[in-house]
């Protein structure tokens, strides 16, 4: 690929800064994405320290004014919406504002996170964690930061080649343990549960022949760090079924709520029930 | 026992209404409670109909006017706030008048319902069933809650014999499946779910060394009908003995959710758990 | 294909009958193996009745003489040692003789039994259960019996193409619940439950790194109609991975029993074990 | 009670040496039992070295000529009549000969074991690594056991006080979690798995109707250290209760194989299952 090519197919990784890409591309071929992104990387590394820090202070803030007046790149415009942060409150809009402000009076820099990689509480614990931490690990914090998003982007970009373990998944399957066999029709709900009274859905879908959902409930991204919970109307499938049940049910909706630790794992909690019990466990 | 002394004991068994004890007196002794609430019953059942038209027509309000003035007997007054009827919202209390006002106006009696036996979501849902009845079923469908409501008062006065069943129970015990013992210490928490949103806190307890707590979280009493989350401190009693946790954890509190459809009924949901899996059942 | 290459090829699916394999040749081609097997179970049904019944009487017994001579089809000897009934004992061998002989004295025409469907227990109860049928039944059922082991011999012959559905199943996988992830390593071993007191090894494997065994403990062929035992070498892995156990352990080697009544089923048998719990299902 | 009473009563508890209750006489009374063998043991161990050793030298072989011939103790004939060592093969017998005359060759004295606590496995196995032991540390161990072997002898004697803890318990109860209740009419089976060839039967029980057997399977003495399976037959339950299943059903008897190694702990095995899953664990 020539370089102009190479240039603006991978200018945007890193954020306003196409230097990255025309320093990596001297270093043509690369046999993987993951190789390609090293590559990247040990530009910005070998780079001098005003550079390093410019690539830094050209981050947009999470929720920032740049972000609400639409003037970030269109990367960035998508990675905050996925995250709910054009959907803020005023009252959490403005609390954003006051962790922006208070992280860029000590560092000089605006705070920087790879918010694919957590959910709105884990976002909101990371930065005031970082808010404590010392100026100079800050730095390599921040730039680890932006590597992490680089990777994420880059893996959208180059589409068929999985070496960097940039997304994870949440799958699940439910097994009707009456009839030893796959349950179908199971409607499931996938819900964040972002504080003890704050839900928000993610994911609707019902099990197929196999008890399983066509698509994983989250996958081809990194599972946001945090608390969810999945919710199967096990009740309608046994009414459905025509078994016989109290009213109300001994088990109608069964949720199994779990946390997710590690964005790119793969979290696979099944259902096994009959009506009157049931087991989860993370699986494979 | 001298008649007086048993229409003294009894006469507030069925409300406003000591002419049954004294009638059932005649029948006197009683080889068990199960005979004497027989006794009690017939001698509703036998007696003309003006005088159990009256029975019912003495019975106080829901949530009513009579209830908020402290104008009913003691006993009503601990069951309706037993059942939370003492801390309406102002629309919950309209929406009770409202009720009210409908089925007095159909039936010409106020509605009679046990209310020991139901939460507040099936209780709303027993009153809008029964307001489409027909005058003659209700009649009987209102009697029957009075007897039940006399076999839950004479419980409590006569303490130590269990033949009348009015009673059910809500309990747990937490197994370490990890280290094949009880699990002590651990937290839990019966909550009554109301509506999607609503929850009300029943009990809370800690596991002893046995892994199930000192007492039933419901006992000695119906068991409301209803929605119930038993919620289990599992991330705490791991952290407490060491093991070492994601953060989050991958099972942190977990929530057991079932109905209850059967008041006098034993409901033993155990949890049997691992950092990464757990089962339950209704156990006996 | 020529008639006289089709001939060649099917020739032997129908034990001493290649012109079988002759009369479907005229209906060529067949879109699937599926077809193909229709047409010549078809050339069967519509042939005279002395021709049919030829068919029957020239099968070999079960671990009848000629089979002990070596003067049965290749296909045959190979179905019987997979039986195991070239391994008989004296004694079984008397009693297969003795039921050879009244089988063919009641029917004239040797009993015929699709033997890859069925383990030793069940292929004696199977025997003995016919010999009770009258014979306008028995000659439909010993024609259906060889149908199915032409669709066994035909699925061998035409590899590609699975449209026939003559083979079955037994997984498994080993979950770890203590670590929340795939037991490796661990050691399972097969065996078919012939008596109370005689057991016969029928795989050996070990969990790789998803738990699982590289392929099916059975596969590509039917699951002979039977009771089997999975055993696990559970305490063996928890020792290597330095869990502390008593002596004996709690669980050691693990047996999940179980029966198969399909043998075109697909018996999936997990196991989700710490050192003081296990469970197992039916899964899929 | 009087010194002569007390001797009379307690001569017994060491074999062939009524000495011991004599000398402990002196420091009556004992507020428990567990006073009480503490008391007797102190006897011991405040004795001269010839008289310990005599302790020891005096107590019978393990099937002995003395045991075959009956000139034991009574209480010796009936505990190593429970460990199956009158019912000894020949070359059984001739293997404890040899041990027996290794361990005496060494070390002078009998071997000795409580042999309550033992299963014939486990004590083949104490019995070949005790040979390997040092004179000083054996006597230690030989004197250990006796004191066991007494405490046993005087848990029988004196009834009513638990403070010597000497019995263990085998117990279960069966789940249906089909339709959330116990399930009665089980029939269980215990057996001790001696080799991988030979089990022999301990107990047979059918569950009532709280699941539960109406005594423990193995209680009220220690469990002797081993290998257990409890067998239970589900399939018979399952078509008592009309259960639809195939034939032979997925699970039929359920064989659930656990290990002993403390004789007085308490080993709940209990089995929550369907026809198509089922689950156990060391409960409480």
């Amino acid at each position: 690929m020539p370089e102009a090519a190479f240039v603006a197919a991978l200018g945007a990784v890193f954020e306003h800064a196409p230097w990255v890409a025309q320093a990596a591309a001297a270093r043509r071929p690369f046999d993987t994405v993951a190789a390609l992104h090293a590559g990247l990387c040990a530009a910005v590394t070998s780079a001098p320290d005003a550079l390093r820090h410019a690539l830094l202070a050209g981050h947009p803030e999470l929720a920032g004014r740049a972000a609400r007046a639409g003037m970030i790149a269109a990367d960035s415009i998508a990675e905050q919406a996925r995250a709910g942060l054009d959907r803020l409150s005023d009252s959490e809009y403005a609390r954003f504002e006051a962790l922006n402000a208070a992280y860029r009076d000590r560092f000089g820099i605006p705070f920087i996170l790879c918010i694919g990689r957590h959910g709105r509480a884990s976002l909101l614990r990371a930065f005031e964690a970082r808010l404590q931490s010392d100026p100079e690990r800050e730095m390599r914090t921040a730039e680890a930061e932006v590597f992490r998003i680089a990777a994420i982007r880059l893996g959208r970009v180059v589409e068929e080649d999985g070496t960097l373990h940039t997304t994870g998944r949440i799958s699940t399957h439910v097994l009707d343990t009456v009839l030893g066999r796959p349950a179908a029709g199971v409607a499931v709900e996938l819900v964040e549960v972002v504080t003890d009274t704050e839900t928000v859905c993610v994911a609707r879908a019902v099990t197929n022949a196999d008890g399983r959902t066509d698509v994983p409930l989250i996958g081809d991204r990194p599972v946001p760090i945090g608390v969810y919970e999945i919710r199967f109307a096990l009740g309608d499938y046994h009414r459905r079924i025509g078994t016989n049940l109290p009213q109300p049910p001994f088990l109608d909706v069964v949720p199994l709520r779990f946390g997710v630790a590690e964005p790119e794992g793969h979290y696979h909690v099944p259902l096994a029930a009959t009506p009157w019990s049931y087991q989860t466990y993370r699986g494979s």
